[in-house]
């Protein structure tokens, strides 16, 4: 097995260890150094009110592979979210849900990174939501 | 009936009509104008892999009180979140999770609000996460 | 001389020796463990197109004085902004600026602060502009 | 004059008419749909206590390239940053500063935007800030 594979492995377990991905439902579809992608098929039971995905579900795709991406660039084994922000641009509609994070600054300290949410309607790809956010090695971070 | 009680009883029916917000069980403890207080009675699948609430049921409830907030203070009867920000602080652990939000400005075309997230902890509650974020009417808004 | 008037002066110190806040002309009016104050006396100069006070200047004064407040906070000597978010709320004009910021959370690797930006017009000071961030430690942080 | 340096001389004429930007001395390098280039030739009262470039003058630098980008991407004439967020990522020094914003989304009602923002030292950029934020168009907007 790869490198590659190894990493993609590993991080499909930490994700299986997720209770909260879980029910969700988020797969891990790409992860190496630098990037990470996360894909969410859309359930009946991610909308909201007006029959689009919440914007909930929405950022937890962001926020995690925002951390995902910042882990696979800092030194350790364990990382955090410390903070992130996200605009929703566009009503999230569709089969699937894609987010596609990367490193945009990896030190000793953080990664800062980037995350574009895309909705999958009928095979077409839209841009729905953009986040960009900072990663901390746990134990330095305060979460 | 009150209009306050009025305000509350029409908040919860809109939790209700979200099918995340029942996914993930959330409660609207308090909506007046101005100011939203949703709860979680947290869960096991609620977690991440180290015990902790998840970043990404934190954010949901945190976006989810601004967007009430904002709602209240905004003309019409449909609104969304443009944008937020997150500050992650503590882990999120203990039984329930409050996110109190409230408006800090509100014009014709926009609402900006903060929020803050407790976690309560043998009845204890600590600050665990801080958000900020922009409310906007649907229809003058992208989603 | 008490501890008090100490912070106050340092902070001067620091202040007098940013040439950035010299040729604004950048006022420390309150600081303190937690808390910090600036000021800006509103010149022709720090103005925009329309007459009102420039965002850039509006969110120099807010950077700076988060990173005051979550210094205070902070151990050792040096801290920088490591990110922050800010929501712009009303054209910014009158005779002064006063941007005050307070800490949220201290830990030993980070400060979560906010600051409110108010415009003083004929006395009256109202809220133009909100910002939330992250203040590091020196070292501990990419800058 | 093709509608390309049409709408750089344009972009010129407000940036002159910015006293703010005057006192910074910024230059508008590069402006078309979609994407705006501020510069910033490095001087001795844009810089902080360390010898680095002001956070508030780097802060300046991303919001005005924010704002141009999506004033090229809006309808109507007038457009304001809303927000924005900013992380800082290396110490800002060298010989200039460039901020290269560009679109994401443009709608009726806002155009979210991303900036990076580059020091040249040597002859060599290195990204030292990156932002993401939300324009308007004025009027619609409270600001």
């Amino acid at each position: 097995m790869t490198e590659k594979a190894d990493l993609l492995a590993l991080g499909r377990r930490v994700l299986a260890a997720q209770p909260f991905s879980v029910l969700l439902g988020a797969e891990l579809s790409a992860f190496e150094p630098g990037r990470a992608e996360l894909r969410l098929a859309v359930r009946g039971d991610h909308l909201q009110q007006h029959g689009f995905v919440h914007g909930g579900a929405v950022s937890y795709l962001a926020d995690n592979a925002l951390t995902y991406a910042g882990g696979s660039a800092l030194p350790g084994l364990g990382v955090v979210t410390s903070e992130y922000k996200i605009n929703y641009l566009r009503p999230a509609q569709g089969e699937t849900l894609i987010a596609r994070a990367s490193v945009l600054y990896a030190g000793k300290s953080q990664a800062v990174c980037r995350c574009d949410v895309f909705a999958v309607k009928d095979g077409v790809e839209k841009l729905c939501a953009t986040a960009q956010g900072t990663i901390v090695p746990l134990g330095g971070a305060p979460r």
